[in-house]
């Protein structure tokens, strides 16, 4: 989508929504205000319909693109956890979850605009074919024009691309980086960064630049759609203002992709 | 809808779909070519998506109309537990359902036709105004000429009719009758009829004549758009294809009310 | 159980181990050093079982009394939603809650001390007779010696106190008191005390002097064994200190009850 | 256990109580009588509280032995999906499960005298250390005392046994043999047997003679606790009772191991 180190725009994600009835997660009211796309919980790991209710009436408030965040049915896992799912099971899963959240939506003033794997499946769906392809099915089934939010280089984006279903690239601001271009697995070292500004200037230089430096220091070529900035940590705030507003000052415009 | 006592047509409705996971229930195949309106349940009392996806291509294949059994969230008691519900969580949960097998039933080559709430939440919308009226609201945002199929003097259908929602009316071929038109309740002496012979021709009356005899003899007005035949007995499907055949020889011709 | 009126020791009791999965709620490490009874939710309205692992763990470590905080099971309402259930559901539902605490307790150095419903069916139980009766057999089945706390004067204690199995009175801090003394329901003026101090005082007078003041001045008799202090609540560690400190410095000992 | 090829008692385990709610799953009834040892759900992957309780009624009845049937969170996968659970999930989630069975046994006057992990559990734990580890933690806190039931050679029953936990082998009468001892995966010719009268005679020879015939021929030896006679299938009874009547008539004696 972008002109390769000169993107004068780029989308911002979260992952919210994911409240589940008494329990509260995140900052949602304070991240949607800085955020140009939501990536919602769909009762599988989290978000009860109430809460999907009231994610996506801030979505449409905000005129933030409401994302459906699909995921294993797993609530006390959150989601997190692999699961061996049939290829009919995810694909039935996964119409379900879009369905059910697109109805809260459109109920809401807006619509689902895209689609991300949460947590497991999204790990899964990098490289398992049967699963991406049993979670494409279900998206293109869905609507053949839903965007497919995801990992560059993933099973998932390469066979949607292949179908002509349309895809985003994302890039992690606060994630450390492999010379391969693969995301440093958490818990080894430079795994997470957690200085502010040293993520705002990175996410600038990952639109303006195309690039982003790998943990050895490797320059690495990226041409991120949207940028994720995490919803559910204690500074997710902070970060993302940081964020927004160094983009904001290297003249970059933060736009929803969809 | 019909012409007082003398209709030529009248729909079929089963509760089907209530499978969940590796437990079946009812005999979905053998019912689906006897009816023309598959009340499927969405995952709160009965129907994973995997079962839901088997119920919209049955009902796709045998061209019979997909309504959304909207229920409580109730797993283990089968949507049969009265629960109190707020009314916003009531609405959100009810867009959710009807979304979720939406999308089911759109990639399954059909769409979901109607809504018929179940079991405790069906009994609980005839008399409760605040749980009505989220359910009618949650209707109305998802679709507003989605016709609810309920109860002739339910508060629900009197506050759809008020609203400009359709509304259709059922009868049940095999409950008894009370002389003020409302069902025997279950446990009281004449709540259900099993001769499948009496069960046909009190079908063919109720559509023909517009009558059915209360358990005292009194003789009630009804005016049915849709009869409903249980699913999941063990007769059921000896009793469907019997009211099916009275009603044919009876010149009355079976089709789905949308 | 107290001396009317002259008690020199109280338990302090605190809804705790309400976190679930990824989620959690309240401050339990701050919470358990201050009271000493915990009713820790048993994975049907909140408490995944590794969340109660963690609860049961606390609780051996502080040498707090763990009781089974029994509900409904609904998640997604956190059990605080009436729900009717058979007598047998809830006699089953409230067994399977009661050993599966147990066993994370024993394995953890302790073990279940005593049993208060939890929520919706907290309400319930004060009036009505079959689902108390389906609670108190369940929890005599269990262990004919386990008290169980809950609200003077409720139907549950007393068919739990004619059948011989041990009570125990429990007082509200923070919530109103009708003349009657009954709680004065939520949402009324008067139903919630935020003042830490008023909240101690109030404490303090309900054990030495065995009293309370209705909203109305009424002075209402009272004998609490267990004073309920909230656990989930943003200044409900607050509270908690100072009811303790109020409590030390009147020369009341802290105490479980069991 | 047994003298090699010598034995004159054997026992039978069959997976039972797998109904939830309004959903049923077997011949429960037909079958208590035919065993000596059932594997009930803890609710995990069936088995809602009030089935766990007509079942241990049942077990009791026939003064069959309880065992525990536990299984990964799963009730739409019915517990045959593979899950990543962290060894801390997995050992809470035993510990939770062992509970609550215990509990409705002990009050319906028996108690759990065994273990047996299901399906996916019963899979991984054949040859996953880290979650083997975990369960027979569980186990042995729960209580030190307690048999693991399971496949001969397992990992579970290796570390098990080097921890002085008590281990029972079963054999199983309907499924395939390769030649070096392990089953024959489903879907594979000759995973499944059919004819009663072959599975029987197939028993006796298992127990009599400490041998099966594998797939191409080879004759294995085996030494059985207990044989597994399916529960859910069809013919389930019809097999049971031939397994049973050829046993009898070979002199050996059908006795439960704990």
């Amino acid at each position: 989508m972008n002109d390769g180190g000169r993107a004068r725009v780029v989308d911002l994600n979260s992952d919210l929504g994911e409240s589940y009835g008494a329990w509260t997660m995140g900052e949602d009211a304070a991240m949607f205000p800085l955020i140009s796309s939501a990536n919602l919980a769909c009762g599988f790991h989290a978000g009860d319909p109430a809460t999907m209710l009231a994610s996506c009436r801030l979505a449409a408030e905000h005129t933030v693109s409401v994302g459906a965040h699909v995921s294993y049915p797993d609530l006390p896992g959150f989601g997190r956890r692999a699961m061996e799912l049939t290829p009919v099971q995810l694909y039935a899963d996964v119409l379900y979850q879009l369905g059910a959240l697109d109805s809260i939506a459109r109920a809401s003033g807006t619509v689902v605009r895209y689609v991300k794997p949460h947590g497991a499946l999204y790990n899964r769906v990098v490289h398992d074919a049967a699963q991406a392809e049993a979670v494409l099915r279900a998206v293109r089934d869905f609507n053949p024009s839903l965007p497919l939010l995801g990992l560059p280089g993933s099973v998932i984006l390469t066979l949607a691309a292949e179908a002509g279903q349309p895809v985003r690239y994302e890039a992690f601001v606060d994630r450390g980086y492999q010379p391969d271009g693969t995301l440093t697995p958490r818990g080894q070292a430079g795994d997470l960064l957690t200085d502010e500004n040293i993520i705002a200037e990175r996410a600038v230089r990952m639109v303006t630049d195309g690039t982003v430096a790998a943990t050895d220091g490797t320059v690495i070529q990226l041409q991120p759609d949207s940028l994720c900035v995490h919803g559910d940590t204690p500074g997710a705030v902070r970060m993302a203002r940081a964020v927004r507003g160094a983009l904001n000052t290297a003249g970059v415009r933060i736009q929803a992709f969809a």
